[in-house]
C-alpha cells in the first residue's frame, strides 16, 4: 500500500515540525521528531574516520537509554563537525533542550546536523529555535521536518508504505537528505525512518542493516563520503501487531517494506544529486563476487570521465570498459559485455555495434541503463548514480554556509 | 646542468620528427623518435586491465628484440584500444611500416596511441604519413614529436638535463603528454624518454622505475588511469661513458637526472592538467608507511568536493579532513594537523586559525601548497593534483575526435 502524503508522521504516534531558526538566512533548519510511547531505536554511522559531534551525542545516548528513543533533533546548515570538545558540549545542548521542552529524559533525545564542517553551531539561536519548535508538534509536520534538513537539495524527500500483519496495518515513513558528499558505506546519508510496528531491537538494527546495503549503500554521487551520515529508525509498537522476536513471516515483510522505503528515498536522492541532469543505474550481471560486482559498478559510477561523457550524452563507452579495468579486483576484460537499455555495445571487451542512431535517443533520456555482464560468475547488483555536469561544479565551488 | 632547448633529441644520435598525416583535422598527430645506434630499451605500463593495442605490440617487440630498440612511431587522436584483433594488426602495420623505412627490423619499433578508445585506426592515412615522416628526421624535431602527442594539451612537455660521468657529457631528454584520464599507478601517462648513456638493461629499468614512482606515479588529475599508459626509455649509449653494471656513483646521478627530468615533465602534466587554474601540491609528513601516506594524500588529491573548493578559492578544510577520513587506511583522525603553506589550519583534528585574511590571499595563486601532518609515524611524499573547474566538465563532456 503506499502512502505517499505523509513521511515520517504516517505511522501511528509521530509527531514532527520544521522551523527557520536562523542558522541559514531564509529557509528551513531545525526538525523535530517526537514519539509518543518512546519507540525502539536503532542506527548505523558513516565510516568515515572523521566523526560529527551529534554522532557521538547520538551514540552515547543510544547505548544509556538501552536503544530506547522519543525524540531526534536534526539541524541543517551546519554539520557540528570538526569543532573538537565545543562540538560535542554543543549537540548535547541540543539534545538537552529538546529533553527539557518535551518533558523527557535527555538520554531519550537523539541528534543528527548536517551542512558545512568546522564551522562552530550558533547553539543560542538553536535553543530559542527548539522551544519554538516543540510547541507546534503535529501530526502534518512531517513536510516541514523534510524541508529543514534539505542542504543542497532542490527537494523534500519523503515516502512512506504500509503492510498488514494479520487485521494490523503497520506503517514504515521516512525523509532523507542528499544532494553532494553521498557515497553511503556501511552508514548512509542523514535519513530517519519511522514506524509503529513492534520488534525487538536486534531484529529491528538488521532489517535496517539489510535494508540499507541494498539501497542507500548503494548509491553515489560524487564519492564522498559524509562524517555525518546517520541513518535512524524509531519503532514505537503502537500498530498493535504481536511483537516480532524472531525472523518469522511478520520480520520479512517489515524488511521487504523498509527495503522498499529506502530504495524510493535512496533514487530521490540520486535525481537530486547536485547538479545531476540524469539518473544513471549501472546493473552488474555475472560477477564472481558480490564484492567484485560492487568495486566495478562504483568504479565506473565514480568515473569523472565516464559522468562527464553522460551530461555530455556521449556515448563514450571507451571511458566505461576502460573504468572497469580500473576497478581494483581481477578478471578478464576480453569476457565483458556492457549494454545501453537492451542495446549491446561491447561484447568480449570491443566494439559491438554498428549504427548510433538508436543508441542516440537513449542517450537523451533523463534515466541511463547500463548493464555489465562480467561473464565470470553468477553474482548480481545494482548501484545509481548522476551525470557530472557543469552546475555540480558551480554548487561545489560556490558553497558557503 | 639544464639543457631546455631539447627534449627528446638533446642525447647524442637522436632524431625526431612530427606531422599532420589526417587522423586529426588540423594538428600534428603523429610522431617518430629515431635513434642510430640501437638503444638499450626498457618499458612502464599502464596497470589498468584494458591494454591498448599498441602496449600489446610494444611489450612483444621488446622481447623477440631482447629488449632492444631503434624507433618509436607514436600517434595521437585515437587510442586504437578496445579494437579487438584488429587492432592488434593495425598497431604491427604501423611498426612494420617505420621498419620498412627506416630498414630496421620490425621488433626494433616500440609502438605508441593516444587519443578516443574504440575507433578504428586510420590505418591508409598512417602509413602515408610514416613516409613522409621518416624522410625528414632531424635534431630540432623534437618539438615538433611532443607537439604530434598532444591530445586536450595546451603545450608540449619538454625537458633535458646533463651530467658528466669523468669528462663525458650524458644527457637525458624527455617529452610527455598529460592532460586528462591521468591517475598512473605502477605504470604512468605516455612519456618518452631518450639518453646517450652506456647502462646495461635491468639498471636502466629499475632506475626507470624508481624514477617514475617518486614522479609521474604520483600526479593525479582525475583519479582515471589511462589502458594506454606507458613510459618508454632508449639509452643508446653514445656519451662513450664506461658502460654501467652495477649500482655505483654513475648509477645514481643517471637516477638523480632522471628523476629530475621525470618531476619536470609530471609537473607540466599537472599544470596543463584538463581545465586545471592551479597547481596543488599536497605533502604528507609523519605517516605510519609509505602506503598510509600514498592513501590519504590521493584521498585528498582526488576529492571532487576538495577540488571544487580549491577552483573556487575557498578555504573548506573541513573537506580536506574529511578527505583523510575516507581513506582507506587506519589513522587517529585527532593527531591530524593541516598547513596551508606555513600556515596552520588544522589541529588535533580540528580548526586551528582565526583570521581568514592571510589565507585567503595564498588561496588566489596559481600554486597551492598543502601540508598534512599526521603525527603517526615517519614517512613522507609528495603528490602533485589540479583543482575542478567549469572548464574540466565542459571539456570532457564534448571530447569526441
Amino acid at each position: 500500500m503506499r502512502n505517499l502524503k505523509k513521511g515520517i508522521t504516517a505511522p501511528l504516534g509521530f509527531l514532527a515540525n520544521g522551523i527557520c531558526c536562523g542558522i541559514k538566512e531564509k529557509s528551513y533548519d531545525l526538525a523535530l521528531i517526537y514519539t509518543k510511547p518512546k519507540a525502539t531505536a536503532a542506527c548505523l554511522y558513516t565510516t568515515n574516520k572523521l566523526k560529527g559531534a551529534p554522532l557521538v551525542v547520538t551514540k552515547e545516548h543510544l547505548q544509556k537509554s538501552k536503544k530506547r528513543a522519543s525524540a531526534i533533533i536534526i539541524n541543517s546548515g551546519n554539520a557540528n563537525t570538526g569543532n573538537g570538545l565545543k562540538g560535542i558540549e554543543d549537540a548535547k545542548v541540543m539534545a538537552a533542550t529538546t529533553a527539557s521542552c518535551l518533558n523527557l529524559k535527555k538520554e531519550e533525545v537523539l541528534v543528527a546536523s548536517t551542512g558545512i564542517i568546522g564551522v562552530p553551531l550558533p547553539v543560542d539561536k538553536i535553543k530559542e529555535g527548539i522551544k519554538v519548535l516543540s510547541k507546534e508538534l503535529s501530526e502534518e509536520g512531517g513536510v516541514k521536518a523534510a524541508l529543514a534538513i534539505m542542504t543542497t537539495d532542490t527537494l523534500p524527500k519523503e515516502c512512506s508504505l504500509s503492510f498488514k500483519i494479520e487485521e494490523r496495518v503497520v506503517t514504515v515513513g521516512g525523509m532523507s537528505k542528499g544532494a553532494g558528499m553521498i557515497h553511503p558505506k556501511l552508514a548512509t546519508t542523514l535519513t530517519f525512518i519511522t514506524t509503529d510496528i513492534s520488534i525487538n531491537y536486534q531484529l529491528l538494527k538488521e532489517a535496517l542493516k539489510s535494508s540499507a546495503d541494498k539501497t542507500l549503500n548503494l548509491i553515489t554521487i560524487d564519492g564522498d563520503t559524509s562524517p555525518n551520515d546517520m541513518v535512524v529508525i524509531l519503532a514505537n509498537g503502537l500498530a498493535g501487531n504481536k511483537r516480532i522476536t524472531k525472523k518469522d513471516q511478520d520480520f520479512y515483510k517489515l524488511q521487504d517494506t523498509l527495503r522498499e522505503v529506502l530504495l524510493n528515498l535512496a533514487l530521490m536522492i540520486v535525481k537530486d544529486g547536485e547538479g545531476a541532469t540524469k539518473l544513471i543505474q549501472i546493473q552488474m550481471v555475472n560477477a564472481k563476487s558480490a564484492s567484485q560486482a560492487k568495486k566495478v559498478a562504483f568504479a565506473v559510477a565514480n568515473s569523472p570521465l565516464v559522468k562527464t561523457a553522460f551530461f555530455g550524452e556521449d556515448l563514450n563507452w571507451g571511458r566505461i570498459i576502460s573504468a572497469i579495468g580500473n576497478s581494483q579486483t581481477n578478471l578478464d576484460i576480453n569476457k565483458v559485455a556492457i549494454y545501453l537499455g537492451e542495446n549491446l555495445l561491447v561484447k568480449d571487451g570491443a566494439k559491438a555495434f554498428s549504427s548510433l542512431d538508436k543508441l542516440k535517443e537513449l542517450l537523451k533520456e533523463k534515466e541511463i541503463y547500463l548493464k555489465i555482464d562480467l561473464h565470470q560468475g553468477k553474482e548480481e547488483l545494482k548501484v545509481w548514480t548522476t551525470d557530472l555536469s557543469l552546475e555540480y561544479v558551480k554548487i561545489n565551488s560556490n558553497y558557503r554556509t
